[in-house]
């Protein structure tokens, strides 16, 4: 039955998709997916799944919001099932309802899949409740992005305020809500890529925010959560605190061992990047693996875990623009064959774990 | 490792749960959930698996508060893997914040893993944009339980107002915005069971939904959506249109094909329950078709998928209080030895699809 499901991707991390969202991407024909929605997720769509991205290029859209909806119509028309695939949940400022209209006034049917909105995400990765009993019975979300026409003075004394793309604007937000009366030692969260490997965090106040966010050179999009809530951050923030995260590390290894070994340090909070030992040769498939190996000089570790993976590493090496040289990473060879492989490129082994487990890293 | 996972469940239909709560509720040794997480999720959890019911019975918690986190604590203090489950997210009115600071307090490791809060699972299944371009920059989410000290002159004036377990006070609340300046015909709907295959809504304005909701004698727990918003539920509401909305379906089944078929009549709207052909011994797990017999009479479809499963319904069908006169429903068999099977306890059979398939029924 050709629809269209208009589908929530969650906050960031791939694993906050629900479900029957992950369900929708194994069974999609086309997937139209945003800038926001991660990419991983993409990896769940069939071999012959159109994918197309929409999203924006430096706030640019690669495509107007007319083509998005006429390239749905046309593909849900033809038969296909069509997942739009949108960063957070489509209803909340994610031009879902816009969507809608279009869809509806083709005749096309659709379905509606929620997400775990941006905020919420980063609320729980972050430790910050958004509602407590005895701190506030109310939250509000309002986006940064075009505050033309928001009355501040009603606004800004919600309890917790949540700021969608709030750090453009939000030293004139914090002025205005201090002026209307909101304590300036207020509690403020800034967060850029919360839930994700990189997560990153600025905690002040109403009166300090604006100044940290220039100076830590946090950048948009990041979310800015304002309110008494966000004192709470210190003791609850598991997610930084976890004990990989942060590293960005690569793994080699045969495939399907690399997802299971991969999932270990994702959930020790590392940024896991897999490097197959098995070539793939469509060249959608291998521009991400290009990527890592030419990214190699970001890395704070590299995995080996095989022969064939120090083998097919190299191969991919030689055929970037980089060379051993870029690899600053420390190395970790899993086996003593892998560890002589590592040895006869006359490279040192910084780490040999006694048993293979992620948790032997740390 | 042993640690405490605040897991949200999402809004009622379990497809909604995110990827990463789904796993957890495979791997924990131990489950403690609300009255609002859905019990098929359960059913995810391994067969060792401890279950705990720390929800409320008519307004009275099965366990106080510290109760529960003191079981939380002990539990992980003796390694296990322990999941909290709870009704949507967990740090939106879901009391995540207070077992965080008895977690921390107690030392525990613990995560927090958000979930498809209520309201948003409501806007998508019911077709309501919480924000849009040209509606509106902001939505609040607000506590209808507790009201006391909520300011309704600044409150009500969010151009999208959510109103969590909002219909035991709407009228006051309603007639409270109202006088604050906020237009009497503006759009409100109330949901309850909102993403199950019993969503119930009843839509009108500031002015008539407390009637409407008397009248239609709509209970809590039920959410009230207010705003220029809910004008588009008319059109985007893809969930109760879907051709099996509303209709509760038994399926007899070996367990396997009954998953899948239920999916199929699931993804149609209908609230499918299985009724597995093959036994299952401990009581937990057999309560649940008892109780599917013994409200025999509230199906409109019973669908007989082989002469087992009329076999099997027969025994339970007479270990209940319940006999065939409780019988309601429609009757379909699926193949003409089911067919005969069927008309051998005297009854006749309403439909035999050509194709076994779930589309065919309808």
């Amino acid at each position: 039955m050709s629809k269209v499901y208009l589908v929530g991707a969650g906050p960031g991390d791939p694993d906050l998709i629900t479900w029957k969202g992950r369900k929708l991407l194994t069974l999609a024909d086309s997937v139209l997916y945003d800038h926001l929605a991660s990419e991983h997720l993409l990896e769940l769509t069939r071999k012959d799944c159109e994918r197309i991205y929409v999203g924006k290029k430096k706030a640019v859209r690669a495509y107007p919001q007319e083509e998005i909806c006429a390239m749905m119509i046309e593909r849900a028309r033809r038969g296909l099932t069509v997942v739009r695939l949108k960063g957070g949940d489509p209803f909340i400022f994610g031009r879902g309802g816009e969507e809608l209209e279009a869809l509806a006034g083709a005749g096309v049917l659709f379905e509606v899949v929620p997400g775990v909105t941006s905020p919420l995400g980063i609320a729980a990765y972050s430790g910050v409740p958004l509602t407590h009993r005895s701190h506030t019975k109310l939250v509000t979300f309002v986006t940064g992005h075009d505050v033309a026409g928001i009355d501040w003075s009603k606004v800004g004394q919600s309890e917790t305020l949540v700021i969608f793309m709030g750090i453009a604007s939000i030293r004139e937000i914090a002025q205005e809500i201090t002026r209307h009366g909101r304590a300036a030692d207020t509690p403020a969260l800034a967060v850029r890529w919360g839930t994700r490997p990189d997560q990153d965090t600025v905690a002040g106040t109403l009166e300090t925010i604006a100044d940290q966010i220039e100076e830590a050179q946090l950048k948009p999009p990041a979310t800015v959560i304002i309110g008494e809530v966000v004192a709470l951050h210190d003791r609850f923030n598991w997610f930084e605190k976890l004990p990989l995260f942060g590293q960005r590390i690569v793994v080699t290894r045969s495939s399907d061992q690399a997802a299971e070994f991969s999932e270990r340090l994702r959930a020790l909070g590392a940024d896991a990047i897999e490097l197959p030992v098995i070539s793939i040769q469509p060249p959608l498939d291998t521009s991400p693996l290009n990527q890592a190996v030419e990214r190699l000089a970001s890395y704070d570790w590299l995995i080996f875990t095989s022969v064939n993976g120090v083998r097919f590493f190299l191969d991919r090496l030689d055929h970037s623009k980089n060379d051993l040289r870029s690899l600053k990473a420390r190395i970790c060879a899993i086996g003593p064959a892998t560890r002589r492989a590592v040895e006869g490129l006359h490279l040192k082994v910084d780490l040999m774990p006694e048993e293979y487990v992620a948790e032997s890293l740390v």
